[in-house]
């Protein structure tokens, strides 16, 4: 099953704002619904985003096929959807580049995103699984963050993907799924991907992953990116810092893993990324709420990244370019 | 208002699990339902905690008056309806003591109990006010977590009464106050406490509060104790050490305001206290959690602790003792 494909000539996503109660297909025929199912994280994860931007364009390049204006117009608004999320904006403008030769060049090329991603997804999963056994030993128990599972991408996913993997290769002890307020993709969405895949899990609240890590109850984090920065600061959701302060005082590895397409050498580092704030009520029903729904692990709590093509080693001093 | 109180015959307590939609007073006329409204976190908080443990002993002693072996298993159970709570535990035992002088003396003792906690909110929010000038200068910017209000003492609290004294003199510039989850005792008790006193604020998940402190938005960190250890390790509820390790890399204050009846000079260290988990179903109805109701913050990470008596500044390496 994807998380995102191009069907009989629209877009059809898993709605992920219905799970785990419901597995729901939709299917999206107008940019306008596109965008919508982007903004209410009915489809998200960076890799899934960035195949989402491809197919916003298809579509966008068959409907707006005799109006190059509301065809640029439409590409911006899909780029700009989430701000956070480099991959949309690489996604919409790979596609984009094709609009010259007709929207079936279009398509293809944004069928080409979709199966580039599901190809980083396996490479992840390997490389990932492999430095994984290499820096904690045989059966380690991990915690991750959010959502990185196939949910996240189109298949299998990112760090999700190497938590699979070394259950594929009984190499892992144990996983904690960091429920990751306010939407609780943790506990919604990793958790219900964990028990389709077979594996034993246990989920605590976010606050909770620094105390276990101190009382040596986890041996590494790992979790996913929405954008690496030239300097390797990490762009990911909200609590992914925290969880970072945690690994560093327990002296435990905290692994990053993302597509190549997550690192973005434009930008110099965190502090330059707007870091969109999604309003109070996601949060609360009682009053004001500040919610930032990403936050910035800077690269020197992070031991390593792992992409689709290499292994960077922050804590040897290797860098992203 | 007082959160918990003696009142014709039976304790009467506000049941803060209705809260905030609905504001409930229960009246409790058996031991047992005392202990049910302690588990069920119906009456919590430290001071609080310490009255109820009175107070339970003050029942106890009017029910089984002829029979001293049913008193003896009341008390006991009374004593350890929640494992980390010093204070109930205490308040039990102080009153225990008025026993062999018959129940009229054991409700006097639980009475001045309770006095005391009132006259030690009073001393701390003085005394915690004066030291965050202090520390952070005029109108600082403020997180909390959990609920240190009048609803976890009698009036006023502890943390919180410092920040409400802040705020009487005029010179706080906002609050934060962290959810804290699983149960939401910031985002239901400490917003409907601070919005019932005129005090602006905003409610964060709790893994937000580290990246808000490294983006500048917070001047210090003000919460309570369940128990402080000896060594000055403090006990808290889950999350606390996660926003300790976040205002030691932003280089804020991280302060502990808690009554001296807190202080459990009996207990080494942190690690030596058993911290409760509390289960799955209050974190997810999906599958299996681990749920640690509190957490330990080692006292390296400790700027200052306030209690009714004295301000212990362990960033200059005084200590407990």
């Amino acid at each position: 099953m994807r998380t995102i494909d191009w069907v009989n000539g629209a877009v059809e996503i898993i709605d992920q704002t219905a799970l785990p109660g419901e597995l729901r297909v939709l299917r999206l025929h107008t940019v306008g619904e596109l965008i919508a199912a982007i903004q209410s994280l009915a489809v998200r994860g960076a890799p899934a985003l960035g195949v989402a931007g491809a197919f916003g364009v298809a579509l966008a390049a068959r409907v707006h096929q005799d109006d190059p204006a509301a065809l640029a117009v439409a590409v911006q608004k899909i780029e700009s959807a989430r701000p956070t999320a480099v991959n949309l904006a690489r996604g919409a403008q790979r596609a984009a580049r094709l609009l010259p030769l007709g929207p079936d060049a279009v398509l293809a090329e944004a069928c080409a995103v979709r199966d580039d991603e599901v190809a980083a997804s396996h490479a992840m999963a390997t490389r990932g699984a492999d430095l994984v056994t290499e820096l904690c030993g045989d059966r380690p128990r991990l915690l991750t963050h959010c959502n990185t599972g196939g949910l996240a991408a189109v298949v299998l996913g990112t760090a999700l993907g190497v938590v699979g993997e070394l259950h594929r290769r009984d190499r892992l002890a144990g996983v904690i799924a960091s429920e990751t307020r306010p939407l609780l993709q943790g506990a919604r969405l990793t958790s219900w991907e964990l028990t389709r895949w077979g594996i034993e899990h246990r989920v605590a609240v976010d606050s909770a992953g620094p105390f276990l890590m101190a009382r040596g109850e986890v041996d590494a984090v790992i979790l996913g990116a929405d954008r690496i920065c030239a300097n390797g600061d990490v762009i990911n959701k909200i609590g992914s810092y925290a969880h970072a302060l945690g690994a560093r005082r327990a002296g435990i590895p905290f692994l990053v893993v993302a597509p190549e397409s997550t690192v973005d050498l434009d930008t110099a580092a965190g502090t330059e990324v707007e870091i969109e704030d999604r309003g109070a009520a996601e949060v609360t029903a009682h009053g004001d709420a500040v919610n930032p729904a990403f936050d910035i692990t800077p690269h020197d709590l992070v031991t390593a990244i792992v992409t689709d093509r290499r292994v960077i080693r922050l804590d040897r001093g290797e860098t992203t370019a």
